[in-house]
């Protein structure tokens, strides 16, 4: 992991020259497109849907909106703010449109996929804002999303640095914390923190659910559940078509993942099973200590 | 389950004729006599330590403190509200400073094993004040902890119906939410959804810290987790000796629970393995569509 700040301002001009693209106005396009703004960039934006345009002109997420590819064809460097399907799947037409010469970067959340498709594109840097909220859609953009938050780009030998330099320009124009490490080291870090923990989190609602009818208690469980148990069950109750994109992009990560969660889990339980009462509070002063590590 | 309300303002006249005696003054016992006297009624209280009662005292967290068991001797309701292994193994000075007459209950979280402990007593009621917050001690107590929690009672066959209506009284008195149901099932429905979801949510934390060492990304781990990772794993995270405790005290319905966990944890890897997608996708479904019913 290498994290690094304010050593581009002087880049800011080659940003400067020529409008930033979005593709996608949902939260992280719509997002980038009110913050970019706010830090006098010329924003470009191409949406699918004329509804949409037409709604994302309203709310002024950028200066120019269209639904032809060719609204982009002046822009120095493009953001692909598109769902992670629709990204390893791009149309042809959005193809047929990225300028030759433009940087062109993701905000996908799983990145070795991301770089298989895209990575012959000359100009291309595989990156990821990891700020989201529960919206989605063009109502969700918001000001300051990224602030203080990781923009993560996973570049390669074979990534031209100043495309690499280019992307960092817009994570801090947009208040974000900017790092690189490996595309591989990406996805597993956000199978263990993101994507595996979905599951993990979806199976105590239904444990929760299915255990309390057998116990005829159904009513009981509901009842008595607390702030615990909605922190703890969050994430699982979340978007199902995103957890499942996650687990489909990421698959090989987050199986290992569930691998080592298993493990820790089956440990803890053999310390109940056989009554090894000092053995489990010492585990559990362990993850005690550590959680802190991740806040 | 039966709940009830509002039903027992006849009986206050009853808890008013005689002092309500605490046994510990930790977050549940000073809370209870911060918001007893409150409703004016009459707080004496029991604590172990001399610098206890001094500090309790100048907390006002009832209006007779002292560490001598005879402060209890004129008390109509006495609430042991001790943790549940001083619980499970009283002092004989407290047995003995019990006034036979008094309506006794007590505060721990798990019910059967108080039940077994305490039924013998004539007038004693099992019940579970369902608040809390992440604080311990004398200077944990605060106003309004109970305000529309539940305050769940399991009484027995055997079990004095004055006692349990004067039990409801203390809890009603507070603002919680009264009800009743057998030990079996608290036990069972608390396993569910607080003392194995400790368990679930600290194996997260190992995991994310051991999966990241093994792939170089320790601290990537720790840099890219965010609030989807901080709520999932705050439980875990939480009191080491509590969450020992808990699985100590409701063992066999704590590995219950985690085989209902596990099969639904099973059953959603299984999924990713052989890329059911649209399965899953609906399985994630059903658990969002659950949720809001534990909420």
């Amino acid at each position: 992991m290498t994290s690094s700040q304010g050593e581009s301002a002087q880049g800011q001009g080659a940003l400067r020259e020529r409008p930033v693209g979005l593709v996608g106005l949902g939260l992280i396009g719509g997002s980038l497109g009110l913050d970019l703004q706010a830090a006098g960039l010329e924003v470009r934006a191409l949406v699918h849907r004329a509804s949409t345009a037409e709604r994302a002109r309203e709310r002024q997420l950028a200066q120019r909106i269209d639904t032809d590819p060719a609204v982009l064809q002046d822009c120095g460097l493009i953001v692909l703010a598109l769902p992670l399907d629709r990204l390893l799947h791009p149309p042809e037409a959005l193809l047929a449109a990225l300028p030759a010469a433009a940087v062109v970067t993701d905000v996908g959340s799983v990145k070795a996929p991301v770089l298989e498709r895209w990575r012959q594109l000359d100009h291309f840097v595989a990156s990821h804002p990891m700020a989201g909220t529960a919206e989605a859609g063009v109502e969700a953009g918001l000001r300051g999303l990224f602030e203080g938050r990781p923009w993560v780009a996973t570049p390669e030998p074979s990534t031209d640095p100043e495309a690499l330099a280019a992307v960092q320009q817009v994570a801090e124009a947009v208040g974000a914390q900017w790092l690189t490490c490996g595309a591989s080291a990406h996805d597993q870090a956000v199978a263990l923190i993101s994507h595996m923990p979905v599951l993990v989190s979806a199976a105590l609602v239904e444990a929760a659910a299915l255990g309390g009818a057998e116990a005829g208690a159904g009513a009981l469980v509901r009842h008595l559940a607390s702030s615990g148990f909605a922190d703890t069950s969050r994430i699982g109750g979340g978007n199902p078509e995103l957890g499942t994109l996650m687990a489909r992009c990421n698959r090989e990560a987050v199986l290992r993942a569930l691998q080592h969660y298993r493990q820790q889990l089956d440990g803890l339980e053999a310390l109940v099973q056989s009554e090894q009462w000092p053995e489990l509070e010492q585990a559990l002063s362990t993850t005690q200590a550590l959680r802190p590590e991740f806040l």
